[in-house]
């Protein structure tokens, strides 16, 4: 038997509220998984990352295995140990970063061929390979290779895409059965490409419905594309994804994206926004807005970032002290906004899961 | 009452165990201290430097003074609430930051003349401003402002340097007197220069202690000396501080030399050391070796830095992780290495403790 078990537990208008059961424990759904590119959320330990609340991660399969490589990964006895994180693991195929890092990429029905961006050695992903890696690495959760279009892509390069995404799934799917499928304990979800066409992305969703993935992913979203045009291409997937499995937005973090999102259906997003702001010294402040910590106004402001936020930079520091941070680039600062970040955002998603326990 | 208390609890040989006590708590000694130069350990939260069994930390008064300013700092209530630490906190005085970190700097007997690092702009620091600095940022411990020559200095310098550390000296204990002593919550300890002079060293340690210091400074050491040097250096100041009071190497935290200088009788230690390498991928090893964790050989490495030891990165994962942290350039691996390395040094002092309440 799978181990692996969406639960519908509320539903409020489209909103939903769920629980997902992995061999590593459940997560609650909405769910918002913060990203850790290399096996690692910049700068914050395990500790510090489950403490804001988080209970699923994305890492990149790509990066991973170029950097230190799937199989060692796998001799190390698989992401969990490696990474230090006993809770759910996502890993994307790769097929995002191949087509939006740059280098020479050549793409034919069979897969593609890519340069490193580290070293310019040639790579080739596959629907196969990709699968192979993210069973060597272990997560709880593997997504299949997809054609990831540019925001701007023409109808004729949408189509080809498209068609090519669908091809893989299915070999992708094919693969995932001949290896028992999910009760050898890693789920496979397949991903809805499309654009902004509401005809493809429902075919998408329909052609993959019927493949009966562990869950679905929607992709290309936030490339570009109007709030109106998210709205829409989003729209036409969920109405043709079924109801009792997961649906994962990838990608997106924007407070007004994931509000959006979820009210449309949505359970499961992913993001680098929290951690890549806090980097750069910009924090979630009230509401959503966004606090630049350079700035001079905040130099002698005794405020916590959030008045009654309860991460730990709020209950800890005054937006004076974090601002110090910033200008004096001290790599705590960058922490510390990344904390707050992923705290409020996880504060954002248990208001939306309460929301989806009120009666209709 | 002073709220300041040097507890001397037991003696084997040289090496003393002893307690110190604070408006902020208390520091078993020999202590280590951690450095936050921008009032801030490189990269780790309170949280997690007091996890390493840190309980006091260094500041130094001369960045902070120029960024973010003290008056600022106290405005926002002081140091401690400033950067969250509600341990003690010692700030040295600027002297070594105004002659080590290069630019035009004259000196005369009232004070010394520089330019800051940061912007060019022109700064004075006399005996009396730095204790103003330091009595604004509220540390429990301030140093007095002394002549810090390099390493190489010929005699005369060392003289001058020495001469002018004194009268510096006299002038911030008569400034400190003024104030109301440490009964007002900030201890002020004396520095006693000399360079490898061990006529001058013991000449200075004897007019300090005339002079009654809350505690005694040992400064200009691990500058380019000899170990030899360093050891006849220490043993002349020693041989003329007061028993009862602390005694405080400035600058030290390589193993060896923490202990060597327990052994002869020294109490309290802080470097950059154990950060600065855990930024650069080295950790102490086993018996003090250093582990370069970008080296090949820790690739596939599955064991902790060290066997046994308690520290977070220890007890959560491989060489093979860190290596792949240094490898990726990934801000974790500096923060890991940095808390193992406190850790390691903190475990040491535990050690050296242990030893010296054994029976002489």
């Amino acid at each position: 038997m799978s181990p692996f078990r969406f639960e519908l537990l509320h539903q409020h208008g489209a909103l939903r509220r769920g629980r997902y059961h992995t061999p590593h424990g459940t997560f609650e759904t909405p769910c918002f998984a913060p990203v850790g590119t290399y096996a690692a959320l910049r700068g914050l330990t395990p500790e510090q990352v489950r403490a804001t609340g988080t209970e699923l991660i994305l890492a990149n399969s790509y990066h991973l295995h170029v950097r230190p490589g799937a199989g060692r990964i796998q001799r190390l006895g698989g992401l969990h140990a490696f990474m230090g994180w006993d809770g759910p693991i996502l890993t994307d195929s790769g097929g995002y970063q191949v087509f939006s890092l740059g280098g020479k990429v050549s793409i034919d029905d069979l897969g593609v061929t890519f340069r490193s961006i580290i070293d310019g050695s040639e790579h080739r992903c596959t629907p196969e390979s990709v699968l192979t890696f993210q069973r060597q690495l272990g997560p709880d959760i593997a997504m299949v290779l997809d054609h990831c279009p540019p925001g701007d892509a023409d109808a004729a390069t949408l189509r080809i895409a498209h068609e090519r995404t669908l091809h893989w799934a299915r070999t992708a799917r094919e693969l995932h059965d001949r290896w028992g499928g999910s009760s050898r304990g890693q789920a496979v979800f397949g991903i809805c490409q499309g654009g902004t066409d509401p005809e493809l992305r429902a075919h998408a969703a329909q052609q993959l419905a019927a493949l009966d993935f562990d869950g679905y992913a929607i992709g290309g979203l936030s490339v570009g594309e109007t709030k109106t045009q998210m709205a829409v291409a989003l729209a036409a997937c969920i109405d043709h994804l079924p109801a009792g499995r997961i649906r994962y937005v990838m990608g997106i973090g924007q407070p007004d994206d994931l509000l959006a999102a979820t009210a449309a259906g949505v359970d499961l997003f992913d993001c680098v926004i929290p951690t890549r702001h806090g980097r750069n010294h910009e924090a979630f402040g009230q509401g959503g807005t966004v606090l630049k910590l350079r700035n001079a106004q905040f130099a002698d402001d005794p405020r916590p970032l959030v008045q009654g936020c309860g991460c730990y930079a709020c209950r800890t520091f005054s937006r004076a002290y974090l601002r110090h941070l910033a200008v004096a680039d001290e790599m705590l600062g960058g922490i510390l906004l990344s904390l707050h970040n992923i705290h409020f955002l996880q504060d954002l998603l248990r208001s939306i899961r309460a929301r989806a326990e009120q009666p209709d």
